[in-house]
């Protein structure tokens, strides 16, 4: 992507996207909770994309990429650098449509992600646990193997992707009044602005983000990108910076970003657990515990949360630590 | 329920179970996962009832008697023993209808259970975890407060009731070769028999349970009810042995009784919430882990698999103990 000039997606991008990878993703169901509720004081409404087969919301971009590349391209197949999921996602589409799929990953990945990975046929090259050291061993590897750069998030077809899941989370709760989802880089927020610009334009956009990975919330302050490099939080779905593209959606669209300590990030991610009974990432729960964290901005209204993840180590919960 | 002649509930007991207690439960979803497909072979749909408001079926049987009673009892309230769940979803279903709810419990219950309990304004008298005791205490607490006694499972309104999920299954899934529940006093597994021997008569109906806790199994190969008095299994909510009415069902209907032991119940659980991503009960994992023991019963099949129940210590994960 680096030396093409910015495309910014567009809605009918993510119609395209929905109808191209509808065979190879589930519609996941929409979970309440009426204890969740009486605590907050909101209608919650949380979309479980935690249920896709690979276990994340990321299988939606990463489709779009993968079943996109012309046949030339495709046989080369795609490489890309991630924390985790969209590592196990875009090795989950690469296998659907039976081509390579080349990853670098930070050694510091939970090892429930990287057993993922190899499962659906990826093959995994570790860097340390840095931006830097991550970008340049990709580098590397995308040079060996000529495969597509799949960016986990700064990539009109991701974003795209991404999008579809704002889509149906609207059809099937009839309306929002807000989506709260969390931020790393931005795929899932831009996506989401992406679908409700068009589609609700009133129902806002809220990104959660760990107070310990701050970045994109001092950015949308500042207005300007802001990166950090190596920040430590156990919300290891969210420690990459925003990206030019990511950075046009969320300074354009995003209403508000709220962040919450890794404390309170455990206690929603117990709730949730407890109360809603599905397995999900400590990265899912930063939408609940900025609610939790800002009752007021939220009573009485809709509130879409997404669960962007589940792929956990269940032998190391946090609370048991 | 003692001094009354046994009455066999019809499938048209559970039809009108299901439009009186539509208004306070859930249709719960139906989750699958092509790794559990993979990894047994056979086609595996899986009822979430641990979805279920109080995190069980067993709110579908509370609500149909408690909803079921005349205003004169209903000022009484109700009352009953049980090892959790269905005290939880009794409690629930009292408080839906605004009435007293009384039970007993084993001390030894795990606190998540308790906390349910006491949350839905149920009040809890604690006895001895063996059946005897619990027994005993409840005489006294139905004596002092008049509440009408709604048995866990040996009991015709709950019967009919816990039937009204296999109606659902059975419509979500356009059909199945077999389903299989766990099996303690056997209520599940009695509406499950109800409801299938006339909707889908040629749906086997499978119960499993765990070694720890045979009486079930041994019962069904013997031809007559055996009782243990205080089993001891990692799948608390199956401690309790069948009565009369749920031995009808068992003894008439049910095609194979499968066992599993403890440590294949954990690997079995684990498996479910690391690919399905779903917070289930031990009792809930004793299904799958029948089907991986008897693989080739299965292969080949659409088989149903009732998750029973998820409300489990998090604190105390099996796995991590």
């Amino acid at each position: 992507m680096k030396d093409t000039p910015m495309y910014i997606p567009t809605f009918e991008d993510m119609l395209e996207a929905h109808a191209r990878i509808q065979p190879y993703i589930r519609r996941t169901p929409v979970r309440t909770s009426d204890y969740l509720n009486e605590l907050t004081g909101a209608e919650l409404f949380f979309k479980c994309e935690n249920f896709q087969e690979p276990g994340a919301f990321k299988v939606r971009g990463a489709s779009n990429a993968v079943f996109g590349l012309d046949e030339e391209q495709a046989a080369k197949g795609v490489a890309t650098h991630s924390s985790g999921n969209h590592a196990s996602c875009l090795s989950y589409a690469a296998m659907k449509r039976g081509i390579p799929c080349n990853v670098v990953m930070p050694r510091t990945a939970p090892q429930a992600k990287k057993d993922t990975v190899r499962r659906y046929g990826g093959k995994i090259t570790e860097c340390e646990p840095s931006t830097s050291s991550r970008e340049e061993t990709f580098a590397r590897v995308q040079a060996e193997t000529g495969g597509d750069f799949v960016h986990p998030y700064n990539d009109h077809r991701v974003i795209a992707g991404q999008g579809t899941c704002a889509r149906e989370f609207i059809e099937q709760t009839d309306g929002l009044d807000a989506v709260v989802a969390p931020i790393g880089g931005g795929g899932m927020i831009s996506g989401t602005c992406l679908t409700l610009s068009t589609l609700a334009p009133d129902t806002q956009v809220i990104a959660a983000e760990p107070e310990q990975a701050d970045d994109a919330y001092r950015s949308f302050k500042a207005g300007y990108i802001i990166a950090d490099d190596a920040p430590k939080t156990i919300a290891d779905g969210l420690l990459v910076p925003l990206k030019d593209l990511t950075w046009h959606f969320v300074s354009n669209h995003v209403s508000e970003i709220y962040t919450a300590s890794d404390p309170e990030i455990i206690d929603a991610m117990k709730l949730i657990w407890k109360h809603l009974r599905v397995v999900m990432e400590p990265s899912s729960a930063v939408p609940l515990a900025t609610i939790l964290k800002n009752p007021d901005a939220f009573k009485g209204k809709r509130v879409g949360l997404i669960i962007t993840g589940g792929n956990v180590d269940l032998d190391r919960l946090p609370w048991t630590l």
